[in-house]
């Protein structure tokens, strides 16, 4: 075993150098931090000013650089509830990769001039946009791949991620301003595919046991992850609508959505399982829930009641995603969810999705006034009828899904290779994150058995 | 057991459905967005332009959006230090719902207009203030009461207090930015009438000895809730006071006052206790006494010593209270304070109202020279004199005392009824809180014994 | 035992309470408030005006106001995660007594015009960067010295940093906006000095055991310290700089450094240590190493990838720092350095002062162009050439060494006293931190034995 380790160890370490060199020597030779603050400077060639117009993206403000980091930073504490401290080190190793990855291929993609990409505070918004969808991803495989595979994940699926984003919100002219597609429904989907191709039956019994221990020891986190996302997310949902109006209906309707939400799961909990009020997991899925299910139509709803229902909706969905659909995926499909991403971020950005699509159809001048050209500026311009949007809009989805799914199939494949698990003993490895976390924890050296807090008995 | 346990969860989940359901057609009948974001577009009839020009209040910019959501959890990630993390779910569930319908009922006292109430950034701040009173009062009452009874709690405190809001704000033009006297007096003292008609002789001595463990178990709670209101907590008491000037020294004050007050605890904890440096709780509380003594003066201090004598004062009323005040409250008035709120809001509360009117009284035009038209509009208007509008703020203390006891006693009264205490076995259900609880943590479906962040043994 | 432990404790009161007095006594003397909130109302003849043109420095607004009290309790948060909650207590009383002194003094040396000091956000903003110079000394020496100590020792540091930053900043003209020198260099220098002065051989062994327990058990703060780093340190090493294009480069070069420099711990950690992923405290160890060494050279950086790199390079420094220069400070130099400041922040201190150095060299009006000013307005001003600013920026660094060394020889000399030993038994009072925090984790009165979050078993 101790030489099994010490390869794996030596494995991660070696790969952490040579993407961070790679990292270094793209950065040196593409990324420039880009000249203007003002939109006045923005070189008329650069892709920054076409996207300005098109999607009624602004540049963003100084605390939108400064909130770059809240999204991702978000997920992570949110899915401690789940996981216990033990699995934060490889998260945040996989979101400082995932961040520069995404700032490079983001830039390739939107800010590419004369060989040139040009880095600002909008590259890292959306290069957390990304880095958020890998979280996404991890939390339905966490427990069955170790770091190695991880890094590996966080490089392909950025990539595909950033495809996507594209031909939605560039190409095609989706609105998608709080990412219910883009982050919540394609992390959730691809991170499905990938654990699907990862499927190992005889694993099953025991991860849920432990899944099912962790989501008991972190009730901390859990506390903390809900308050924390309470707190940020409304702003970060329409962090990218920043014009006044927008921005305000934006914020409020996923305020509202969340509330919902989580009353939510005060109703459905006690009916599915045997607790009188549930536990602080399952409010922090239903905020969540609430907040997916607010991605898109965050900036469309016009009446805050529209927001209740939805939350209501998605908060009632994600209960009984994991009383019902959980297993059914696991027992049919084969696809293991460690943390049931399907429930907390897919089914309801599909909601979202199918809720945007809803509002777009009822969306005219009159009920929106000035904001149309800020949420639907094709429309407003008259180069797009209510109908077409819609469309592309409701098209969307499936397109979304079936990148997902081919992003996660071709991931997971090259997840699979021998290379990867290492020749001797591929169980062990495979483990290795959970493995690696009890060794810690009961660490003689340390002197005393701890977990999380610890204790002293 | 098991069938009381069945009916109250079935009677927290049904009537968390109800309200749910009511509050959803109330949005869908009465609310709609402001369609104003800049104060031009406001329609003159609306109560907001007054109450904009009356009282100085400034339509609140998007970072006041994002920061209605921080006071009441601040207050709930200050309570857990008490509680632990158990009580956490309740406290959500409250918040949810008390934010609901604290729109709802302000909407209809100041932003009501042709059957329709108008929300906005601003109606989420004064709803947020609502819920944080609600939170006070549970303070006082948690242990003793379950879910269901929460919930009634929450919907009528938040009633009585945004009476007593507008009756103070609105009518009597009494100037409390920063709330001492409508959320933090209001809410301990309102809490405690419920905590004296709610009275049980036979409870006493046990659950004194649990909340002290509480105290000394979450640590980590008082630690983070701790540096949280250190960090939100001045600017949010300056959240309605947004004009420059006014603003700065608010929130300054409101630093100076909570960096006093933790000093004078450390002076009192190590002669009331045999302990050399104070616990986390209570410097928690001492950060919260130095916040609750700074919500009314805070905007009208004028040098920064006065801040540092006020918040030291109230440094030390808080360990006293705790030493002197509470014992004698539950002997003497029977009346029990779960975790103190009556030395840590009230106390401090009826402090900055009487500091609020002394300030009052030295209000010239020399001294504040600009600043006295945001401070106190009608005064710089010549509508009123300085000894009228001293009056006005001092009489708002007993009229606050008043609403607060009578509002106190008849929740007490309703949420004394048989119904709610469950016909067989009312005593079990009272303690449902503490019991879930408990229950929860060493379920051996978890197959460990957990207390918090838990132990592996 | 309890006689010593009831005079030490009646000690700290006591000089908690003088101290407090003082303070109060000295604003009420010579602080108010600044009656201006724009630059315009600045009398001509105070300091502040002068320094803003001379360096840059802008008024700040409201959210800087907002997170003055971030930096130093981001640090808190931070050394939780190697001290556990037992120490939260001190570190709070140090930081609340060491803002107020800070304010005062340097109102002495920037502020002071007719015999008053004229306080404001500014102050506020400039009292906690010396706060965390503190916070960082005492990394060095907690554990091994009094609560009384602590506060004299906050006492004389608070004076010596300021007279240090006074020299650099304002008479030297040494551009250090995210305080690579006069915080990290100086805080990390500064408690290594009085860490030697104060060192006793037998103690060495135990302590480092303790020292290992408190890292293992406190993952659940390192976890939260990180977060909390990565969210507002960015932000608020750009603090300072506020004009658009300078602010938003320094904070994505301190994203970008940080980054990195997590990556390279996870690059080394598995090579020194034989884990295959670094504990949550190396990783929080990284984070602030990424950020030390961008103080300086945040706002100079014009490319990403040179933060890429210096991030990288101070990762790399930091673990190998605490591999083989801890051990040789403790046996050669008799240093002990209970958290290892030397490699968190001295190291990357030093580094990002020469890598300003390096920049400042390299600080041509064609690079620059507009930001020139703004950044070194003495060289835009041609009142200054490139090797002038360079040699400056570099003398800056043996200057604040000598400071540090010199202060911390002081300081650590009147701490070695007897009085503040106390007469009896000097070697329990020494301990007292870490005493008191064992008892009262094991009060029997508490009916249990906990430790952080505690267990129940």
């Amino acid at each position: 075993m101790p030489e099994h380790t010490a390869t794996s160890r030596l494995r991660l370490s070696g790969l952490c150098f040579l993407l961070q060199i790679l990292n270094i020597l793209l950065f040196a030779v593409f990324a420039r931090y880009s000249p203007e603050s003002s939109p006045s400077h923005c070189p008329p060639q650069l892709d920054c000013s076409q996207r300005n117009q098109d999607s009624g993206f602004q540049q963003p403000r100084f605390w939108d650089v400064h909130i770059q980091v809240l999204l991702s930073f978000g997920l992570l504490v949110a899915f401690l509830g789940r996981y216990g401290p033990g699995s934060a080190a490889i998260s945040i190793l996989i979101v400082a990769f995932a961040i520069q990855w995404a700032v490079l291929l983001q830039g390739f993609f939107y800010f590419f001039l004369n060989g040139k990409i040009y880095v600002g505070a909008q590259s890292m918004v959306s290069a957390d946009f990304c880095t958020a969808a890998v979280l996404i991803s991890t939390g339905a495989v966490l427990g069955r791949v170790n770091p190695v595979q991880m890094l590996l994940l966080a490089l392909l699926e950025v990539t595909v991620c950033t495809l996507n984003e594209y031909i939605l919100l560039s190409l095609m002219g989706v609105r998608d301003s709080g990412r219910s597609l883009t982050v919540h429904t394609f992390g959730a989907y691809f991170g499905l595919m990938v654990s699907r191709v990862l499927y190992q039956p005889h694993k099953d019994k025991r991860k849920r046991e432990e899944q099912q221990d962790m989501g008991h020891q972190s009730d901390v986190f859990a506390v903390v992850g809900t308050i924390y996302l309470w707190i940020f997310w409304p702003s970060f949902t329409s962090a990218t609508t920043v014009l006044d109006n927008a921005e305000n209906w934006a914020a409020l309707n996923t305020y509202f959505s969340l509330v919902a939400s989580t009353i939510a799961t005060f109703i459905l909990s006690p009916v599915l399982y045997e607790e009188s009020t549930p536990r602080m997991v399952q409010i922090q899925d239903a905020t969540l829930a609430g907040m997916a299910v607010m991605g898109m139509a965050g900036e469309m709803l016009v009446t805050p009641f529209g927001a209740l229902i939805a939350g209501f909706l998605a908060g009632l969905i994600s209960p009984l995603g994991f009383r019902f659909f959980t297993p059914m995926l696991r027992s049919r499909l084969k696809i293991q969810d460690t943390c049931g991403v399907h429930n907390i971020h897919g089914l309801p950005g599909i909601l979202g999705a199918l809720l945007g699509t809803l509002l777009t159809l009822l969306a005219t001048a009159d009920t929106y006034s000035d904001r149309l050209e800020l949420v639907f500026p094709l429309m407003a311009q008259g180069s797009r009828t209510i109908t077409d949007q819609a469309l592309i809009q409701l098209s969307a989805l499936p397109l979304t899904l079936l990148l997902a799914a081919l992003g996660g199939c071709l991931t997971g494949a090259v997840l699979k290779t021998k290379v990867l698990r290492s020749p001797p003993d591929a169980q062990y490895l495979e483990n290795t994150v959970l493995w690696e976390v009890a060794e810690e924890r009961c660490d003689p050296r340390a002197g005393g058995k701890e977990l999380g807090i610890s204790t002293l008995v």
